[in-house]
This record gives structure tokens, C-alpha cells and sequence, in this order.
């Protein structure tokens, strides 16, 4: 049986983007193996971007209620707070005796973030280490990255070889990487990728009002008249409306907006009705934990304590070899 | 009260220059003074340099044997292991988010440590927010430094400042540097500072077979014959006899030397003379823990608990104003 670890960023409150092209993926695999799933929320990993202490916690436990409310079940998954696991820090420390500095210097991530971001903190030049901590502390078999994190993997599994022959047996399980290439696309309000920095986001947790306002306001259309032919296939509202209605509801739409006399008027509200309608159980859910912290903070501690037991495991393995 | 603070590095067994220049002036200084000790063995910073972990534990064994040798109160000093506080790479994490990675670059021990050593790990580049952290998780007031470590130490003062303002109150420390330029200078056997890096040293711990051994093959002297007077200054007999006899027993041997008729081998005899006797009561209280791996262990568990209920105490602090 492997073991399966995912981290999730919660530098932001979760959107579309996040529910359709990860969240919905992820627990379906995770209730579609027999492998074991280790589910975290790197909230210490946030800290490198966001230094209000209200913001984060929020954004923490927006992404632990998205993931709950989107059906994670935390009887099969150890889900917890990156930050409940202090021990990754102090694994961190051991991995960065081992690991080159010149090495860590060429990570592309570190020279992206500070081409665009104002705060170029130390962490973002050594979060490589704390990154390949959560994954080696763990024990985990696979690791499920996109592209850009594939280099960070490569150096968890770099760092792991090393000790490895350090030590001269295999104290740390080197990772594999499980590259999706098919993610979804998900376009945003103006048609581009649906993510944070853009600011193009819907958010079906939202409710009614706040939703309709985002469609009304912020979905581009063209000017094509109402009872003329539309093009659904260069429509942002019909790419959108594809992803969360059903395949029925979807060439439904798309005749009507072929056929003409259907405006972006209409297919907006149908949309909103999607979407408001297409998440309104998860939406229950996600506003109930919000409602109820102590709740989440007790689904949250659950998975903690398990996170923990193998972490100290693994961090003892390490004091031992090296000397404490 | 203020509360000051002492790193010990631990990558060697301690030396005569160690004893004399650093152990005995920090234990008579914490006697005389009504403010609080910490002092703790740098042990996780070893490992940027140690990776043979039976290499690690005996030098760090040794540090603290030499310490308790010497007279430290662990009663009155708050004494521990860096590694028995891993809450120290936590807070470390917390600071390098706020500290510019820029400011990180420009340290000057780890161009110099870039430069030496053949081994430049990412721990090299990010230690000096380890030994941040090592300060600020104790509310440090002061921090005796060399001038090599003042720049760590104002890092630290930098660290800080930046988390108050942004927190917006004084939730860490900002510590005072206590510069001591009055070290003492401590010859080793070839004249030359004596320093692990030369391989100059004298172990004061030693039995008389091996103080002898050293004393006579390694201690450097000029041909002067037996019979002809000696300059005492010049000589590094006299100067490391200066340091370890009592006045009376120092101004003999320089009246021998410039009388003639007292050789290098005289010298020699009662330079091991002075060692083996004004150091009988350290070794063997040295030899003892030595031997009594478990009672050293016990003086280190003692400091351990005070240090990590202080160092929890700051750490949880920082956890509740970022928002874990």
C-alpha cells in the first residue's frame, strides 16, 4: 500500500478554479485506491506571502472547510494543518545540513516569486527544505505535483538520496512524482486561467447575491444582439456553464445560444442557477464549519495527531543517526 | 534582571584556549552577577559541519563535561542542548519569512565558511536564523559575542524589530550585543592562537602520558643551550605556563629562564607539572561524567525543561499573532 501526500497553498480562500481542478479530483482518487492519503494545508508555507495573522487563519480554514465540504472524508484521509506539525520544521533544518546551497540557488520557483513578488523573504529562498520535510517526514510513496513543483520533488527525493547514503541504509523514502498532465482548465471571469493573482475568481461557496453580482458584473461578453446566432464554443459564460452544469444542460445551452434569441442575459441567470443549485450542498457544508470553528478545528486535530505520530517517528530516526 | 544568553560550539572537544579564554571567564561571570544564564551547546549547528553522528554526541558529551568540569552551576545557569529545544527550527521558520533574503546574502561568516569549507550546505547559508531564533525564543537581553558573531547578532536585533512593527507591540525581544574585546589570547603549541582549524591545542582534560607526549614533541622551542640564559617572552613554554601557574610559580620560571642553566626540558617538565595538577580536580570530574553518560545526560534534562517551557512560551506567542 503507498502512501499519498498532497499539500494544498492557502495563500486565498478557495475558488471554482481550486474545486473543480483539484479538490474534486483529489478526493475522488482518494476514494478510488486503496493507497493511504495524507491531505495537508501548508499554513506555515503561507506565512512566506501573508503576515496578517486573521487573514491566514481565515484562509486556513476556508480551505479546510472547501476540501469538507466538497466530500473529504477524514476517516480515509489524514488531513491536517502543516502547522500542527511543528516537527517538519526541525526536519527542515536536518534535510538543509545535507543539501548544496549552490543547489538550492537554481530552484526556479525562488527566482519566479522574486521577480514578482515585493517580499522576497528568506523563507521563499529555503522553503525547497520545508517543502521536501512535509514530504520525507511523512514516509510518502508518491507525491501528485504539477509541473512547478516538480523540481522541489526532484530535490526532496535529492536530499533523501543523500542522507540515505550518509547514513548507509534508507532512513528516508525517496518520493515519486505523480504528474498529472490533464488538469482542467478552468477559465476565470475575463476568460484566462481562473487564479488569485488575476483576480478573475468565482467562488461557489458564495452566496446567491454575491454570485450573481460577479456574473453580472464581471464575466466578459461580446456585443452580439439578443435574437442573434452565438457562439458558445468562444463564450466564457458557456465554458464555464459546461464545467458545472450537466452534459444535457450544456447542449441545451448551446442550441439556445446557436439558435438565437437567447441572450447573455439568459444564459448568465442559467449559469447562476448552476451554480447556486450545482453546489448548494457543499455550500451548506462549507458555511456550517465556517459557523462552527470548534468543529473544524476537531476534524483538523484528528489528522493532526496521526500526521504527528509518524512525523516524531521519522524526525527520532534522523536525531539518532546524527547524533542526538 | 536581565537575561543573557551564550551559544557553546561544539564541533571539537574543548582545548586549553577554550577553558582558559571562554569557559572559566563565563562561569565566574555568572557567579558574580544577579542577572539569569542561559547556555546552551550548539549542537544542531554542529551538523552543518559534523555528519558522523557518534562524532557529534561525543563532542557535544565533551563540551558540557568540560563546562560541569569547570565549575558551571547548573542551579544557577539555565544549561541544555540546542537539539533537546527543536522549537528553535520552528521559530527559525517564523523569522526567515520576515527577514530579506538580500540581507541574508550578504553575511559575512558564511562567505568565509563558503570560501573553507568543501562541504556549502543550504544549513551554512540559513544559520544565522537558527542562531536568531536560538536567542529570541529565550527573551535574550543580552548576548556575549566576538566580533565575528556581531553581525549574527544584529540580524537578530533586525529579526525582531521587523516582527514588533509588523505585529505592532514588543512580542520579541530585541537583544543587546555585550562585545568583550579583552579575550584572552590563549597561545597554542606552535606559538599561534591556538584554534581546533590549527591543530595547535593542548587538552587540559588529558591524562600526564598524553599532556606529555605533546607537550615534548609539539611545543616549539629555539636551540638555546641548556646552560645560556632564555628569553621568557619569546618563548611559548613560558607563555602558556604564564596562563595556567600562579603568578609566583610564572615570575620562578622566568628568573630560571634568564639565569641560564634551566633548559627547554626543564620548562617543559613543569609547564606538564602546572597542567596535570592545576587541572586534577577538572579532569577528573570531566573523567567522571565521562564515564556517566546518564548523570550528564540528567544535568543536561534539567536545563532542557526550563529552556523549552520558555522557548514554548515565545513560540506560542508568535503562533497566535500569525494566525496558527
Amino acid at each position: 500500500m503507498a502512501r499519498i501526500l498532497t499539500g494544498i497553498q492557502s495563500t486565498g480562500t478557495p475558488h471554482l478554479g481550486n474545486v473543480l481542478g483539484a479538490i474534486r479530483p483529489a478526493i475522488e482518487l482518494a476514494q478510488d485506491t486503496q493507497d493511504e492519503s495524507f491531505l495537508f494545508i501548508a499554513d506555515l508555507h503561507s506565512l512566506t506571502q501573508i503576515k496578517d495573522g486573521s487573514e491566514l487563519r481565515a484562509n486556513t480554514y476556508a480551505a479546510a472547510a472547501a476540501w469538507l465540504a466538497c466530500g473529504l472524508d477524514t476517516d480515509r484521509t489524514v488531513f491536517y494543518r502543516q502547522s500542527d506539525v511543528p516537527q517538519c520544521t526541525e526536519l527542515a533544518w536536518y534535510l538543509s545540513c545535507f543539501f548544496p546551497y549552490n543547489r538550492l540557488t537554481l530552484a526556479h520557483s525562488f527566482k519566479d516569486k522574486s521577480n514578482r513578488l515585493e517580499d522576497v523573504n528568506a523563507g521563499l529562498f529555503s522553503y525547497p527544505m520545508l517543502m521536501a520535510a512535509d514530504i520525507l517526514a511523512y514516509d510518502a510513496n508518491e507525491v501528485p505535483v504539477g509541473k512547478d513543483q516538480l523540481q522541489h520533488l526532484e530535490m526532496a527525493r535529492d536530499v533523501a538520496g543523500r542522507i540515505n547514503h550518509k547514513v548507509g541504509r534508507e532512513i528516508l523514502i525517496e518520493p515519486e512524482a505523480r504528474t498529472n498532465d490533464a488538469t482542467m482548465y478552468v477559465p476565470g471571469t475575463d476568460g484566462a486561467k481562473m487564479s488569485k493573482s488575476k483576480g478573475n475568481l468565482l467562488d461557489p461557496f458564495a452566496d446567491e447575491k454575491t454570485l450573481k453580482k460577479v456574473i453580472n458584473k464581471q464575466i466578459v461578453t461580446d456585443a452580439t444582439p439578443l435574437e442573434e446566432p452565438k457562439d458558445p464554443e468562444s463564450s466564457v459564460v458557456y465554458k464555464i456553464y459546461k464545467l458545472v452544469a450537466s452534459p444535457e444542460e450544456a447542449n441545451a445551452m448551446a442550441s439556445k445560444l446557436l439558435a438565437g434569441g437567447y441572450g447573455w442575459g439568459h444564459a448568465k441567470k442559467d449559469l447562476l442557477g448552476a451554480l447556486v443549485d450545482g453546489f448548494s450542498q457543499e455550500r451548506d457544508t462549507f458555511n456550517r464549519y465556517m459557523a462552527d470553528l470548534p468543529a473544524l478545528d476537531a476534524e483538523l486535530a484528528k489528522g493532526a495527531d496521526k500526521a504527528r505520530t509518524v512525523a516524531n517517528a521519522t524526525v527520532n530516526r534522523l536525531r539518532s543517526a546524527f547524533g542526538y
